[in-house]
């Protein structure tokens, strides 16, 4: 059997295959792998097991590995080395999920899983995990299960690495990549956790923003004044502050701290043009949460606004009397919080350093500053020229019939920077998830035609890659 | 007797009677009339009998008014009509005083009167009230014992208001004047509730700031979001909020509401000159609270900032996250509260209208403000050029040796206010406090020779007013 004969009798067995597929996904979600209540622990080690076994019976040498908090799932599929030219990859996903109350919202009990067929003869898979993560992970171990049906073995050397405390932080697995480096490191991460653009629109997630939060106390006066007595000599703590945080911003909307901007790089115009057909209008984004009007950067389209653009933001401030009616104080003292999103090649530490200075360089002789340094983590991206990128993104448009976005998310997923920072590989997110999956809500749903072309997907993103 | 005649008698009797003077304030000092502990109601009602039967003994018509809350006193020398010349008087002061604790810091008991001498040989009374207020109005009523005993009349038709309610907000107060105006109305008030420059330098209060206390509250987006998803096209509340107050003062310290200078009257240079003369420095009056920079309008004087100039002051601010640590919020809403210290003829209501306008063209299209009001008095001054008040600064400088200088108060008398828009008459405010009288805290006192020559003070006023 050729490679090119190889792909379509995978993508038969996965289709002949689907219900069996969707029995397996059942046994699994029946879990209740509540990672964050300490009385679930021995369900999240069940569910660790049961995956464990299941890896073991498509021949990967599997192991539960311990940790300080739930296991970690760890198989092998081959020793690790590279055939030459497919890239030997690491995937990784989470077999725990979110608690399930309100209880009394869900329709039918969270860890019941069913199908429902929607009133627009859409069938979803209803129970909690139905997409994040179980659903989404099994689209790719039920892919090499239908390479392995097919060909008797996988098309490239994986390693699995399913973790069980995604929903809480993942406070085990940054010690347990660092501790077991040699053992993960390969040339590839693929992770399934990320949506899909829209119902038609397959998406890879090429980038994620870098997060440094700050907190600013500020000291005037070494106590709260009368505004009577000291009103119009004395220095208003709240004022100082008020006139800082409104530096930070240009008119344009632009950042104003000397040096925010290194690093940050233009979007090549392919792919700006791919973005701007998404067609992301303010009404679109801006209307769901009661705004109209763009905040950011003049001139950027929202999607770089939100995806590719770095930002500063305060998100808290404090000072002075807010109890209820009416005290006549000037405050000794004033604090705010403020966190930036990175993008590109920002450099965390020198933005925070920064920061630091333009406040500095603006509170009066007579007043002090502290900081305090609640997080840092720069931006992760990858190249849009990457090869394995390129071929993912045929492939996906091969299955769905329409060419793939890459887009950049928002927010951070920590864990991607280290495979980055500590274990030297890119990451290629790929997920199937729909914006009305209610992830962490009530009746959470996973689409089974995403659920079946996920499994679609994958199948072809391997055979891409071992191309 | 000629009027010439008189006043020398009259301080003579003073200087001779000073024991017996002493004798009658401690007797109302032991009384435990504490206003806002409902504990001590029968005290306060007991002080006021007190004090009314004292005024009989005078002369005076005094009765006890009942109010909701603590009695007036109020005593009448005469029919309250004009001799012709000299104005009719009304005095105010009052008998309560503030609550005594922590006890434990009292070096004796502070309803036990004493007199004690300090190391620099000057005697001072100490107890709770031995100035504020019953010392500062008893030097009135000695006053007025003195002129009973060497004329065996007044020297002019004085009416006399002895609240029990002003360290609980003289809640009953406004209500009685209101109800009263016919029989309080006179052509001057006197006041004895305020202090003197420094031990050396007698001060009439001639101005009092006036207050317009708003809140504002911002709603951006209509939930707080996520910093990560919606971080540069959705608007901050905080960031809209920061950039109204900063931009409410220009650079020069001065406030950039349009109209907020209209009614703003320039001092008067001799009077300018005599503030100057005072030599209030940022060292002396920003040192003790931790500061050394003046914060207010550039090329006033410290003294000009803080009593003559009108002020904006945000007094307290609250958006998003303040907890312990990071949380990546963008805050849909975000509160603030903003007073205006105002002076001259600054009309409360226009200043109130200018601010919300001036923040309302600051808030985005898709943005709402709403505001909440809950203060608004006009200032309160003297004219510069008031015969009365001429008349007390000479009585004031024959007495003491040096100038009286004339001061503004940087907060609100309330009841000033009153006098003025609802009987229509002036107040001068002649007070003997010193900085170091401990008003409020534990071991108040008040030193013997401000009361000594308080009393003459008042003597050699009545005398100026009544020729």
């Amino acid at each position: 059997m050729t490679a090119s004969e190889v792909l379509p009798r995978v993508l038969d067995r996965i289709d002949n295959d689907l219900d069996a597929s969707l029995d397996r996904l059942f046994a699994l979600l029946r879990i209740q792998s509540v990672s964050t209540d300490p009385a679930y622990a021995r369900h999240c080690q069940a569910a660790a097991e049961h995956v464990a076994a299941d890896l073991r019976g498509l021949g990967f040498e599997a192991t539960v590995r311990p940790t300080e908090g739930h296991p970690v799932v760890i198989g092998k599929s081959g020793n690790g080395q590279s055939n030459g030219h497919a890239p030997r990859v690491l995937f990784y996903g989470h077999y725990d999920v979110q608690p399930v109350d309100p209880l009394e919202l869900w329709k039918t009990p969270p860890f019941e899983p069913r199908i429902e067929t929607l009133d627009d003869g859409r069938k979803i898979i209803v129970a909690r995990g139905a997409c994040d993560d179980k659903g989404q992970a099994m689209t790719f171990v039920e892919a090499c299960r239908a390479f392995k049906a097919v060909t008797g073995t996988l098309p490239l050397d994986i390693t699995m690495m399913i973790e069980g405390e995604e929903e809480c932080g993942s406070k085990s697995l940054f010690g347990f990549v660092r501790d077991n480096a040699a053992e993960l490191k390969r040339d590839l991460a693929l992770v399934c956790d990320t949506g899909m653009w829209d119902a038609q629109t397959p998406s890879i997630t090429t980038s994620l923003r870098g997060l440094v939060y700050e907190e600013v106390r500020l000291t005037c006066a070494d106590r709260d004044l009368h505004s009577g007595l000291f009103g119009g000599a004395a220095r208003n703590s709240i004022h100082v502050l008020a006139d800082i945080l409104s530096a930070m911003h240009r008119p344009d909307g632009s950042v104003a701290i000397p040096g925010f901007y290194d690093g940050v790089r233009e979007l090549p115009a392919d792919i700006k043009a791919d973005l701007e057909g998404l067609g992301l209008t303010p009404e679109k984004f801006l209307g769901p949460i009661g705004l109209k009007v763009p905040a950011g950067e003049k001139g950027r389209l929202l999607i770089e606004q939100i995806s590719t653009r770095p930002t500063a933001e305060v998100n808290g401030i404090l000072g002075g009397y807010v109890g209820e009616g009416a005290k006549t104080v000037i405050p000794g003292k004033a604090m705010a919080k403020v966190s930036f999103r990175l993008v590109g090649a920002q450099d965390p530490e020198k933005i925070r350093a920064a920061f630091r200075d333009f406040v500095r360089a603006r509170v009066p002789a007579d007043c002090s500053v502290e900081f305090g340094n609640f997080s840092s983590a720069p931006a992760f991206d990858v190249a849009f020229d990457n090869p394995a990128l390129t071929k993912a993104r045929a492939a996906l448009a091969e299955e769905w019939g329409k060419k793939a976005v890459t887009v950049g998310a928002g927010g951070s997923i920590p864990i991607v920077g280290d495979f980055k920072s500590v274990l030297g590989m890119d990451t290629l997110m790929v997920g199937f998830a729909l914006d009305d999956d209610r992830v962490h809500s009530p009746n959470e749903k996973y689409d089974l035609r995403c659920f079946h072309k996920g499994i679609r997907s994958w199948a072809r993103i391997l055979a891409a890659l071992a191309g």
